[in-house]
């Protein structure tokens, strides 16, 4: 299948677009390399040292098939996104191109306005185009579980919609889940999402939102095929994971930094687990022709558990640190993921691969931490 | 008080203006002047001669209290847009700078963009000047009835939220009405509405927000003025709303042109009335720290009957073309409008107020009309 990767230069992208190209699908990266652009603004870097995009490409075409890389901003060069996509003639796109750090997008008004307007602009295009071009091509979008927000309002989390009843009128009804975004960055996936809706009623347009959770880990069997395609690994306050964070954390004896009391739930994945739910999204992406949402995750933990869980294998320090963010001291968070289990999906857990991150990674490139980058920088108010 | 009307030289933005000036207020224009724009790059006009900004603001300065005006594109000249609110210190910001045409929004792919891109970036670039310059500037947006949608789903439409049961858990909850936009216009102020939320919720910004009905007629008490004051009046098909449209079409003896059916129901208000409800929640944007949503409506019809009232007055011709928007071919749209007329709001009704509308301004300028703009030029599909 001819399938462009929309961001396919990132930490999901990247290993999406290796998987997808040993699986035998012709794969075309657009990518701005925005992302490496903030890395030098903020000062900050990879854990792991990541080669350039034309290294990759070069790499990965010797090693595993011919990969194609196309540099566009998609929100500030329609004509071109267009002409590309036209040119290419995808049978499906995926779209990991948007600002992805809710700390980054509350930085300053610059980061949020950049935010807003990039990603808006950004997934708007795709669609706009795809209309334009052939209204058959299916679109992949990865949202966030954020978009529910943390707040247990009506208990388990479905995927994407709720049943309800109007108390007035007695009416019934299945609605989009209410969001209800804690960062500019998860207010981006939001409105994201009603454009999708409406692209999908109007024009009859394939999507598949995949709610994803926090992202961890760092390679995939692809990445790890030579050096030169490790894929990212963020650790700085802003766009560090925090399962990510704290085992860096551990692995240099600095105190893990929990963000308030620790309360906080949060549904969490393995990055070689995104990679096999998009591969799933994208085989099944003719199921029905609604919208089809499914929450990208594994598990859920709150961050002090995870804190200790981390603490029994490596016997680090835990510290506890004001919280930057506007949210709920404590949550709950129970969350169905059975549309992408039913359709095959088998998670990998934390407790049976923190581990293999620690040795395999984490211990490997731990001298070229930046300690300046470690504490948060960014603040909800 | 100190108030920015943002869009202030637009069909609601310009009365509102000068109703404002008129008790007192101190009011600056900000506006791009790009609605004038869109009618040179489509060929049409306003039926009334209206002046341009720099007359306007001369005439009215001086028959009614000094009135600024700046232009500037609050899309794209942030830091032009955060100077002038800054330097002006206004308590609150009346924001009717979006582009607000269904129709044209629906046009092609430029439109589609140029209408997504900015009016979020349009509404956001407010929002967040807000918050860097003094989050006590209060605002009001201008929404749309079209964001609930026209498809009865729910019975009785409610002012901005539902209380809700879900069916699985029981949890009882108020919720935003769940929206279901009509076009990429309706749709965008969907996306306003998900940013005005976030912000009320993050930064406690306080904001009203006003989804309005299909404003018709022309002028006001401050707008008759003088003629050089006079209000625009859209008739062609992308910017004419329909009430106008069909006012005109009758006075030039062209046959009204109901789409589809006719049996679509919609919510309208008069143009003196939208200004009046503005100043309502102006006078009451301090009632509450919630987001305050308001149905600014005065009744609701369906476009068989508007054009039945019609044909009684004037003996006109209908005539049913194709309908060239996606909708449902009839809907009943029973809407709540008591938060403003708990607020002292008292509606002017179609009845009463048709005959006046064609004698005083539609009869006046009937030779003004450019027969080539009449039909509808955009289609949804």
């Amino acid at each position: 299948m001819k399938i462009i990767v929309m961001g396919g230069d990132g930490f999901c992208g990247w290993p999406t677009t290796l998987h997808l190209a040993k699986k035998g699908h012709q794969v075309l990266i657009i990518d701005s390399l925005a992302r490496r652009g903030i890395d030098e603004k903020l000062g900050t870097n990879s854990l792991t040292p990541i080669t350039d995009i034309y290294t990759r490409i070069k790499v990965a075409s010797k090693l595993i098939t011919k990969i194609d890389f196309v540099n566009i901003d998609i929100a500030s060069e329609y004509e071109k996104l267009k002409l590309t996509i036209k040119k290419f003639e995808p049978e499906a796109i995926i779209h990991f191109a948007e600002q992805r750090s809710a700390p980054y997008s509350m930085k300053n008004e610059q980061t949020r306005n950049y935010t807003i307007n990039n990603n808006i602009t950004a997934t708007h295009n795709i669609c706009s185009a795809i209309v334009e071009i052939n209204k058959d091509i299916s679109l992949i979008h990865l949202g966030t579980m954020g978009v529910y927000g943390y707040n247990d309002r009506f208990g388990k989390i479905p995927e994407g919609y709720l049943d309800i009843k109007v108390l007035e009128t007695n009416k019934r009804s299945k609605i989009i889940y209410p969001s209800d975004p804690g960062s500019i960055y998860h207010l981006t996936k939001v409105l994201d999402h009603d454009i999708l809706q409406y692209y999908n009623k109007n024009w009859g347009i394939n999507i598949t939102d995949l709610h994803q959770g926090v992202v961890w880990g760092t390679e995939t069997p692809e990445t790890k095929l030579d050096n030169r395609l490790c894929n990212r690994f963020d650790y700085c306050g802003d766009y560090g994971t925090v399962v990510n964070r704290f085992l860096m954390q551990a692995e240099i004896g600095y105190p893990l930094t929990i963000y308030g009391t620790g309360g906080q739930t949060r549904a969490m994945i393995h990055i070689e687990d995104t990679v096999k739910c998009i591969e799933i999204a994208i085989n099944n992406k003719d199921i029905n022709k609604d919208i089809k949402i499914y929450n990208q995750i594994s598990e859920t933990i709150n961050l002090k558990r995870l804190a200790n869980t981390i603490k029994d294998i490596t016997n680090c320090q835990i510290q506890y640190i004001p919280n930057p963010r506007n949210e709920l001291s404590d949550n709950a968070l129970e969350v169905s993921n059975e549309g992408l289990l039913s359709l095959g999906f088998e998670p990998i857990l934390l407790k049976n691969s923190l581990c293999d991150e620690i040795c395999n990674v984490v211990s490997r490139y731990k001298n070229r931490v930046n300690l300046e980058t470690i504490m948060p920088s960014s603040y909800w108010k």
